[in-house]
Order: C-alpha cells, then sequence, then structure tokens
C-alpha cells in the first residue's frame, strides 16, 4: 500500500523533498504540500510538473496551511490520507506537528531540532529541551518520529552509527566538518533564512569533549581541515544539533562539529553582530520609528532561493571518526560530495537545500517500506545506517570513505520490506 | 563695541564654538544658542556656565528655532542684535541661514558646504552649485560672508595661502592630509552624525589634478603619510569641500585631499554599504515595516558625543606643500597637532569638535576687529592668513612646519583693528 505523504513547509529544502517524493510516488503515493503562503507551495507544484519529477500519476497538491494550529493540521494530515508528514518548515513548527502526529497515528519526520522564537542557544542538550519530553507520548500511541533526518544532522549520524558499527572496537572521538566550497557570486548572502542562519551563531557554541558539555564563543576555535575535492579549508568549531544526541547514544568522549566559513562571511558577520544590527530587540530610530535591526538585515539580503542557479562549486560533509579497531590505531573519514550545479539540474535547488532534502525523503521510504517504522521517537543514530545510506546512494547522495587504505564508494544493498524494529547501538 | 553672536546648531562644534565665543565674549558680546530641539542649546548653556567658561559678565541664552525658516531665522537676529551668525547647524542649513543674514545685514560663518538632503555628492565645483551663486547677493548688500571656517575646510586653506604667500615661488600640488590618530575605545562609532558622515563616502572622490577634476572611488587610492606625532598612517584620496575652493583661487594644478582611516572603519564601511544598509532608499522587511537601513545603522551606533570622556590620541592635520622657491624645490608640511584629552578638559568635547569649532570663533573674532569684515562672500583662501593663524595659536590650535630646516612653530602677531578688506591672492 502506497503511503501518502505530507510535506510542511515550501522553502528551499521543502522545494527538494517534494520533487524527491514525485520521484518516489510509485511507493509514497499522493504528495501534498503545505505552507503559510499557499503560493509558494504552488510554485512548488508547477516546479515539480515541470521537471517532470512525478515518477507515475499520482495526485500533487498544494495547501494554505498555519502549522502552528495542531487541529488544522491534524485535520489536513486526515483528509490527505497521509500516513508521513515530512516537517521541513520554520524551526518554530517542530512541536505542534508533532502533536498532529500524535492525534492522527501519522509518522513524523524533521530535519531541524525545534527552537522557541523567543530563545537563543538553549541548555544542552538541545533535544531534551523539547523533542525527548514527549518520547513516552509517542511510543504509547505507537507513533514514529524520526528527529534530525536532514543531512546534518542526518546522515552524519547514520555516519558515526556506521563507524560504531562496522569501523572501530572503540571510538574516541567524531569531528563533523561540513565544507561548502561553493561560489554563489554575491558579496554576501546566506543559504538559507537569513534570520535563521544567523541566530545559530550569535550564541555560545557547545560541544561535547572529555564527555562533558564545553562552551566556546563563535570563530573561537578554527581548525584547517584537508578534505577530498575541496582541499584545504578552515572550519569552526560550531553548535549543531547532533552533537546533542550522538553525545547520548554514542559512548564517545569527543563529539564536535566544525562548519566552514570564508573570510568574507566572517568578517561581514563581525560587523553585524558587534554594531548590534543582528539584534531581535528593537531600536528606535532618530524619527521615532521601532525597528528590529535583523529584520532590516534580512530585508536587504539576497533571497536564499535566488542564489541556486549561478551557484556552482561542491559541498564535502562528513564523520572524521578516531579509535581503535582490533588492538590498532585507525582513523577514517565517511563522507559524501554534492555539487551546487547538479542539484540545481536534477531539482532546481542548489547543494545546501538538496542535500538536507533528499535524506528526508529517504527516511520516509524506509517508514513506508517499515524498515525504520519503529513507533517511537528516535534519532538517526539509533537506527539502521545501511538501508538508508544504500537508498541515499541511488538518490543522490553516495557515501565515501577515505582512510589507510584509499579513497573509495561505500555501496550497500537495498533492503526488501522487513519488521520494523530500533536497531539498538550495541555496547562496545 | 561688541559684537553679539548668533550660533545656529548645537551639536558637538556648537558646543565648543559656544564655549570660545564665551571665552572672548569681552569681544563678542552677547552668546545667543539657537537648536531645533531647544534643550541642546540649554545643555551646551549648563556647560559654559559649568566650566566658567565666559570671560566676563555677559548674557548666554539658548533658544528653540527652525533654522529652514528664513522669517524665523532673521527675527531671531533681530531681536538678539546678533551682528554675527556663526552656522554650525546640519549641512542641510546653510542657504537659509544666508538668506537670513543677507535680510538683516548680520555676518554669516559657516565650517562646512551646503548640501540638499536628497543629492549625495554633487558636480564640482561644490561651492558653485549652491554658495557661489549668490556672491553678488552678498556684495551689493555689503553682508560678509566666510566661507568653510573651520578646520578643514578652514584652517589647511589658510595654510595654503601661507604657503603661497611666504615659502613658494611656484606652487605645484598641495595635499591636505587629516589623520585622527585618537582611539575612543569603541568596536566603531563615526565622530559626529553617522548619517552626514557615511554620506561624505558613498559617493565618488573629486580631486584636482593637473588642473581638472579627476573622479575616484572611495578607498580606491591610499598612500602611507609620515606625519609628526602620530607616525606612519595609511590615508585615502576622499572628497573634501576645500578642494573645490582652491582649485578655483589658487593657481595649483594638483589639489587632494587624504583622511585617514583605519581598517576597522574601511571594514564597517565596506560591509555595510556592500550589503545596501548605508541606503537612504526604504526596503520592506518580511513583517511589511517599510525602513530607510542607514536610519537603522545610525540608531544602533554610539551618540557621537558620548565619546569625549574616554576619548584618548592626537589628530594631524595640515598642507603637504611642494613646489618651487628661488629657484629650487621646495616641500613644506604646514600642520597642528591636537589633542582629545586636553580638548575635553578644555571645553568637554573631544579634538574632531574642536578642530572645527575653534577656527570659526577665530573667523568671528576678525569679522568683529574688523580684519575680515570683507562684505562680500570669501573662502578662507581669500583673506590674510596670518592674523587668523595668530588667532589660532592663542586660542588652542599653534601652527607647526616641517620642511629642511627642520620642524617648528610658527607666530605671527595679532593685528590691531585694522580697516577691512579681502586679501588677493597675488599673481605669481
Amino acid at each position: 500500500m502506497k503511503r501518502n505523504v505530507l510535506i510542511v513547509g515550501a522553502g528551499g529544502v521543502g522545494h527538494v523533498v517534494a520533487h524527491k517524493c514525485a520521484q518516489n510516488n510509485d511507493v509514497l503515493g499522493d504528495i501534498h504540500i503545505a505552507s503559510r503562503t499557499r503560493a509558494k507551495a504552488e510554485a512548488i507544484v508547477d516546479s515539480v510538473h515541470a521537471k517532470g519529477s512525478l515518477k507515475t500519476g499520482g495526485r500533487l497538491l498544494a495547501h494554505g496551511l498555519d502549522a502552528l494550529d495542531v487541529e488544522r493540521t491534524a485535520a489536513l494530515i486526515r483528509e490527505t490520507k497521509s500516513a508521513i508528514v515530512i516537517n521541513v518548515g520554520s524551526a518554530f513548527l517542530n512541536m505542534s506537528v508533532l502533536s498532529a502526529c500524535l492525534a492522527t497515528g501519522a509518522a513524523y519526520i524533521d530535519t531541524a531540532i525545534h527552537e522557541d522564537p523567543l530563545k537563543i542557544c538553549e541548555t544542552p542538550p538541545w533535544y531534551g529541551n523539547y523533542e525527548w519530553k514527549r518520547q513516552a507520548e509517542c511510543a504509547s500511541a505507537g507513533v514514529t518520529a524520526i528527529l534530525g533526518a536532514g543531512f546534518d544532522p542526518g546522515v552524519v549520524n547514520a555516519y558515526a552509527r556506521l563507524a560504531q558499527d562496522d569501523y572501530f572496537d572503540r571510538i574516541d572521538s567524531i569531528d563533523i566538518v561540513d565544507i561548502n566550497a561553493g561560489d554563489h557570486g554575491r558579496y554576501f548572502a546566506t543559504n538559507f533564512d537569513p534570520e535563521i542562519n544567523f541566530r545559530e551563531f550569535t550564541g555560545q557554541v557547545w560541544s561535547w569533549q572529555k564527555g562533558r558539555w564545553t562552551s566556546n564563543k563563535m570563530f573561537e576555535v578554527g581548525k584547517e581541515w584537508d578534505l577530498p575535492v575541496v582541499g584545504k579549508r578552515t572550519a569552526y568549531l560550531t553548535g549543531h544539533d547532533e552533537i546533542h544526541s550522538l553525545s547520548k547514544n554514542l559512548d564517545v568522549p569527543d563529539v564536535r562539529f566544525w562548519m566552514g566559513f570564508g573570510e568574507r562571511y566572517i568578517t561581514v558577520f563581525n560587523v553585524l553582530k558587534n554594531l548590534g544590527l543582528l539584534s531581535e530587540q528593537p531600536v528606535r530610530t532618530a524619527e521615532g520609528q521601532e525597528v528590529i535591526p535583523l529584520k532590516v538585515v534580512k530585508a536587504v539580503l539576497p533571497d536564499p532561493s535566488s542564489l541556486a542557479p549561478g551557484y556552482v562549486g561542491k559541498t564535502c560533509i562528513g564523520d572524521v571518526v578516531k579509535g581503535v579497531k582490533d588492538g590498532k590505531a585507525r582513523e577514517v573519514f565517511i563522507y559524501n560530495v554534492a555539487d551546487h550545479a547538479e542539484a540545481f539540474a536534477e531539482v532546481g535547488s542548489q547543494a545546501i537545500s538538496y542535500t538536507a532534502g533528499v535524506p528526508a525523503v529517504a527516511a520516509a521510504l524506509l517508514v513506508a517500506n517499515g524498515a525504520w517504522d519503529v513507533r517511537k521517537m528516535v534519532n538517526v543514530e539509533e537506527l539502521a545506517p545501511k538501508p538508508f545510506l544504500a537508498l541515499l546512494d541511488r538518490m543522490g547522495l553516495p557515501t565515501r570513505i577515505k582512510d589507510a587504505e584509499g579513497d573509495r564508494r561505500l555501496r550497500f544493498a537495498e533492503p526488501a520490506r522487513e519488521t520494523a524494529q530500533a536497531d539498538p547501538v550495541p555496547a562496545a
């Protein structure tokens, strides 16, 4: 039986999710896209038709929805007979969309942690503030909720689990490195909503080091990495969702996240932050107008979706894992390289949106075929990684590994339909 | 007879002008300060009393005035029996204040060129766009109007004239260099109204080279200068008022202005300009609010007057003049060094305001004693420089010269009351 899908959110990631669901609508069935601004969802429907992305005949419909309204969201799930909800809307919507899934029994998949619009950078572990408080609720309702199933978090969590399963007896450190070596040709632009982008970096940087939470300032700790394809790049210790689940689910003393930033980004960020232009607190102009500076910065920056057509270059995202196997020290880098122009040619988006959106659809396919339909709340590293990586290989995000034996593609067999169960992390 | 003075403008320069007029009220008589915001004028009156700046008993009064209203301004000149108006208000007020002087016969002195709020960086010569169109009107009314009598423009024009009179048979180039080596201890701040400050640099840079107007971009042409006290500093070719009169009044092929900027200023300026945050055109936020970005930048920056208490370090401003004397090549640097903390101790302002305000009062004293009461419109280089420099030496802005013979203070005798006349630049 096909499983209808409701996509919540019609931004760059929603655009990719819709195209990839369409490419797999022989499994997923009807596809519904809901956005507060219905016209944005309609534009995506048009784009899917223009690209001819639908694999077989099937319904593809746009809806207007305020997803903070649980009743309306639940009603739309019922009306559309959706079995799976892929939430790629604003980070402020997660809890209300999850509530609608609990009310209807639909499976829930998202790609980023829940945020309270009034709070920046809460205390770790971030999943403990909202998501994990609802684990029991999901389990007793038998509702599958897969948290953070984008690329990072998401695929990098599966890489970490794969390392633990196949490559190490003991892991000492996991360093997730995210490099965008692409060029959009603008003086400055963010790859997604500037407001959300800057919020990620204005608070303190939490990392998991020596088995405890450690705090730094943004751009305080930088390190040069020499990576396949993109070469030598400086990345900075950055707070990120996946640290907050891997630190709990894997027994690893050091889990860090490193984001690559060019000089230009850092300069612009520092100027805006130091002047107070990233503030969410209103200021008053000499003429008496009350204005939130961050909203004005967002207004003058390029619309992120406008960057895709001219975007060139590649991303490289993966896990540098160090530890011991068979009594010997070992280091591996498990990673993917994506190409902005190829992503645009396939689905009309740049690679930042592509890498975030494709994995959420792979997760939906695994829920649909039963492999990941675990009827409780999980993070990606709690699920079997190989069926996921097998699907991603076919769907445009191949996995590679670089270690002492060389640099090579990793291939896994796609699973037949199987009995759903979580795949507990084995004790070391 | 004493000559009452009306000061228009109660910003940082108005503050200095009021203190210096008070220190010379045995000559100048009653002092009136007018501002659109009367409370700002009253604060200056309080400051003059607190410092005990009044030399003799005399009236010192604050007024509320919209100086764009010529009738009201003329009425205030008559009511206060002011013989001299020192206009140190917004650059947008010059023409209306001049009109009020023409209507009443009062002498007019300003320190910066007239600007139209809707136009940035008009075609050269800038004085030709507004001021010089009214030369005939001033001459026929017998009204003295001294344009640009601050430091730069102002004192640097007198330095250029002094060089021509005493040091050269032929001048090949005048490079005016303005270095502020002070430190206000903030991440970033402008020394005067940020809106006016940024307007100076967002247009093209006009300079007078090889006898014609030359255009560059801001920060396109930089040069390291090695100056007394402040040492080696990089300054950039910048558009500035005095080029637009010196190029006409002196027969010199190259007249350039160089402003010193630290790396921080340039970085912040470039980021804000490139992002569009210095724009005077409104943008619309995602929430639908119409906002002028430059007004928001102004709102988040420190109030320039708040910088004075902690300001340390020195300014160095002067003219590098090259040419020929007695058949031999010659180079001189005629300059002043001012100290932020000393200025604050004396009048409660930093040195940027001090160097701009003191010369305007020296000019007023020369009008009062007749030496500069020329009953027509002139730029400073058209007037005898030595009485001006003599007064400045006594009033806190000594003149120094550095040349092949060394680095020394220049002193001139203060003139007795004399018959007023312009001092035409002699033919070379």
